[in-house]
């Protein structure tokens, strides 16, 4: 923003700039901090201007400003914002001077070195401006301020006009809000420092002082819980209700919960104790309501509580942690199996389909289901380790075999349904680059070579293929890049006509690829298990198809994902070309580096060609 | 490669081609072919100047050339090869033909075609360029072509002049090597073609009335059979072989051996016959040396040899199958408790120590060998299940807790090697690419803006990091690009000035980062662990450090993989851009995309956010 005012001022503020930077330079502070004053120039800039410096030479600055007054002007307008970039800027090719202390604020910096320095050369003579810098910091030290006054009056300094307790508070209370002051004062717990303030304040004797007496009567422990509350410093108040005896525990579980302070808590009582076994309690209640019933569970076991930990493991599927539980309790045989039962089901439903096999065979007994979950579960070999081990044979010709044959013919059929859409996908794919293509050579045509806008022929070129959305033009700062992406990921659509329709086709293609590629280790397994059956001829065909499948797909990577969408194949210099024909050339390349490698141009996928799944008996 | 001889001559040919391509456009076949065999101009053109016109047009060239040498002399110099590449490029702008028919070659192409169109023109007037059309195929037709000659013989054509059976052969002999024809008569299995073809050559009667006699006196399928053999067409041999009956079955075993016909094999003989048990035994020894034991073991299994394929099984740790198979045996349970152990020892090896425990406390029924099994493994809840299982709770003391905190610190170490050499790496990458930036400012500023070797800039600026290493510039087509890719891989090395330093730092970050993220389901089982007994603090600690860990790790992919890389963050034109200074802006981006976004740059890793592994009770 520059200032308002007719020109002869504008260019006025910028020799004043010039020659402040002379005096900052010349560590020249007087001049520059009186200059500022008078012209009304933000007092950061003596900062601002070269940060190390100033860090460097803090004593020149307070030893040349002199006064109390000015330091705390000084500090008073400190703020966050970099005047270099913002009010102020740099001269063209000037040096940009980073921030000296990385990760901390620039504000607390300036504040805590003036602090320490004015402390190390006369803390009596810079007794306010060492408050002020306290109480601006960004997080105000309001306490340390107090505390300093409070020892101002234990042990008034004695050297003659050095600043007295009275005058140090009234100050502070300039500075800062009476009611501020006057809950930080009880934070210190001291009695005398809250007094002070108090009287200070314009606060009524009869609001207060029936409050003080009531903490002071009550025992130091409970007494600090009281402020703690009162100031809503709830963890300090759990810490020192703690230690208030048995008697209070009541009121400490009520802060946990109304806190949400368990794992506070569970650090402050025994393992052992009883309190500890409530508080557990009431931190599993917690969990389970954030759906953490896992960890519910573990705390609850841990303090003495299975029967609880049963249910708090059963209903997450945390079928080991609830067995283990139903045994230690113990359940009676016939209610374990039921709970093993009950647990197998769910995890079924999960598709976790071996471990629902296992409950179902240790805990319910029941060896038959045991298997047809596994069959269920195409988990072909456990399926025929139990049924050697049950010695059930017969489950082999009644399900296995029928359940083999059902899976090939299954598997056949996915295979079919994903090569055809990834070939539908794939002719499409190359019909939609044909059509960007020429409609990026017709708008080049069209506006010939001196057209200016050479850079919006990409952007243009994806309205060219007729639709009706519109892509954000917006700019894209790197913070925001991730929720731009996800924002991005949503525009795909594989309608025709749809701007990112290539896109959507290349996220679909490759999430094919990625379907087909996971299903090497079933196929393996089942191969093996028809093998063993005899059922080569249908083993043959499978493995046949599914090798075709992968070929073809494999094929097609270096089409869909073309290196050229990398590198440069077309000549770009020579003698006939021109600034403008470059440009055009590049900006063709270029572009998809920029704007489709993008996260929305998904990497060409990797196939597990390291996974063998052939057998090479079916070959 | 252009013909010799002088200016002239080289002028003379452009002009005759021109004229040539004005013919063969005008389907003017008759003058082409004459002027060319005048010139000396190879025949092929008549094909590659136009491939669709001329497949469309095969009828009136027969006609125009009207003589079967002609025709003979076309297809005996057809070559793969495509004269308008090669010896005779298009003139420039001019269209590019396409093969027809993509993935047939070329040559088989057109003698189909004319073959097709000879037969139904007059297969008796053309019968000699008929058979051409056959013997010229890149797997020439011997057989059809001898048959040809064989129906001459059977049914002489009544036209007048038309090619009798001796001319045809005659004709033959004259295209294809003697001993050739021969064979290829011999595999008709007709005896009267063999003689025909035997008396027109200048073999011996001596050399082959005595084999063909002996072939005639044979039962058909063993003579067919020996012809085979002879032919080295094994698996036709193996085919007739398999119908001589039984007393044949040890040759065909010795056949399928020699020539490593087993899975052929297989599907000749009924699977409950005693050759296909033979012929899987033979396999199962063959798989055995190719390493496929477990294949080799189904084979022995399902035909019945069990105690064969419990070794093949067992050497390969197909542990599930060699139980199953044991089981059946029956192996008694001393000797299975020992198959146990042992299969578990070797999965042990494997780190597969879940399944060690599964043999352990099932088939060798040691449970506490298995619960030690699991500990070792940090498989905690299914150690934890056994010992419930088995009222083994003495363990928890006397092992799992001690595994428990030593695991503790085990990670807590490996966490602190991975996050410093991590930080090694991330420091040493900075300085790497400073000093790259700075070496290719040098050479910019060095050459000046008129420097016509902007595109060495970054070869050289990887060069100019002082090392001794070169980079091959070697042209590279996109079909070698894997090897290439390969070799790249290798050259990556971390020694400090290795050209390709910078890239290898960046793999060396990429693999920390997958190796760190993929701890996040051992640390969560960990932790779950160290809550359920109490560890809380170790608990806590463990998690903190992976926490920051990983997010020191997220943090630094922008900075080790920078967004920059892909987009353009400098402007590039203005009213003092020239045509020098575009392009070398552009060469400073656009290089990492075409070299370093290639293989050898990883894509920034993906770190698995959405495997929730901390727990909310350590918070």
């Amino acid at each position: 923003q520059m200032p308002r005012g007719n020109l002869e001022t504008v260019h006025h503020r910028a020799l004043v700039l010039a020659q402040l930077r002379m005096w900052l330079d010349g560590l020249r502070f007087r001049e520059a901090f009186e200059c500022m004053r008078k012209l009304r120039i933000n007092l950061n800039l003596i900062y601002d201007h070269n940060p190390k410096v100033f860090l460097e030479s803090i004593e020149t600055f307070i030893t040349q400003l002199n006064s109390i007054n000015n330091i705390n002007l000084f500090l008073t307008e400190l703020k966050e914002e970099d005047t270099t970039c913002s009010m102020y800027p740099r001269p063209a090719g000037g040096p940009v001077h980073p921030q000296p202390i990385p990760g901390k604020k620039k504000v607390d910096v300036v504040c805590d070195a003036l602090r320490s320095t004015m402390e190390s050369m006369d803390s009596n003579k810079f007794c306010l401006s060492i408050l002020t810098a306290h109480v601006k910091k960004t997080v105000p030290e309001l306490e340390t301020a107090l505390q300093k006054v409070h020892e101002l009056r234990e042990n008034p300094p004695k050297a003659p006009g050095a600043v007295g307790a009275e005058e140090a508070l009234k100050y502070l209370l300039f500075l800062v809000n009476v009611n501020d002051l006057y809950e930080h004062s009880l934070g210190t717990y001291d009695f005398d420092l809250v007094l002070m303030v108090a009287e200070k304040s314009q606060k009524d004797p009869k609001e207060y002082l029936p409050f003080l007496n009531m903490l002071k009567s009550l025992e130091p422990n409970y007494q600090r819980f009281t402020i703690d509350k009162h100031l809503k410093r709830y963890r300090k108040a759990l810490h020192h209700l703690s230690n208030c005896g048995d008697e209070h525990f009541p009121e400490a579980l009520k802060l946990v919960k109304e806190q949400k302070l368990h794992s506070e808590a569970l650090r402050l009582y025994a393992a052992d104790s009883a309190h500890y076994k409530s508080l557990s309690c009431a931190y599993a209640e917690h969990l389970m309501e954030q759906q953490q019933a896992e960890q519910a569970g573990l705390l609850l076991w841990r303090c003495g509580e299975p029967v609880s930990a049963l249910q708090a493991f059963a209903s997450c599927s945390s079928w080991r942690n609830a067995i283990c539980v139903a045994q230690q309790i113990p359940l009676p045989p016939d209610q374990l199996a039921l709970l093993a039962r009950d647990l197998a089901e769910k995890l079924a439903e999960q598709r976790r389909h071996s471990e629902a096999a296992l409950l179902l065979d240790q805990y319910a007994k029941d060896c038959e289901e045991a298997i047809l979950a596994l069959i269920t579960g195409a988990v072909w070999e456990e399926a025929l380790r139990l049924i050697y081990m049950h010695n059930r044979q017969d489950i082999t010709e009644t399900n296995l075999k029928p359940a083999l044959l059902d899976a090939v013919s299954t598997q056949t059929v996915f295979l079919e349904t994903q090569v055809a859409t990834f070939t539908r996908h794939r002719t499409r794919l190359a019909v939609v680059r044909e059509q960007k293509e020429k409609a990026k050579l017709d708008m080049l045509d069209e506006d010939g070579p001196d057209c200016p806008d050479a850079e919006l022929y990409s952007e243009a070129s994806s309205v060219m293929t007729g639709s009706k959305y519109s892509q954000s033009n917006s700019r894209i700062s790197s913070r925001s890049s991730k929720n731009r992406r996800k924002a991005e990921r949503k525009k795909l659509s594989l309608k025709e006509g749809s701007p990112m329709e290539d896109k959507a086709l290349m996220h679909a293609l490759a999430e094919i690829i990625a379907t087909v590629d996971k299903m090497r280790e079933e196929i393996h397994s089942l191969l093996k298990a028809l093998v063993l059956f005899q059922f080569d001829k249908q083993a043959e065909k499978l493995q046949l198809s599914y090798e075709e499948a992968l070929q073809m797909m494999e094929a097609a990577v270096p089409e869909v994902w073309p290196e050229g969408l990398h590198s440069s194949p077309a000549p770009l210099t020579g003698p006939n070309s021109t600034a403008n024909s470059i440009m055009a050339s590049f900006q063709q390349q270029q572009r998809p580096a920029a704007s489709q490698l993008d996260a929305e141009m998904p990497p060409p996928p990797k196939m597990r060609n390291g996974v063998k799944w052939k057998l090479a008996v079916l070959q």
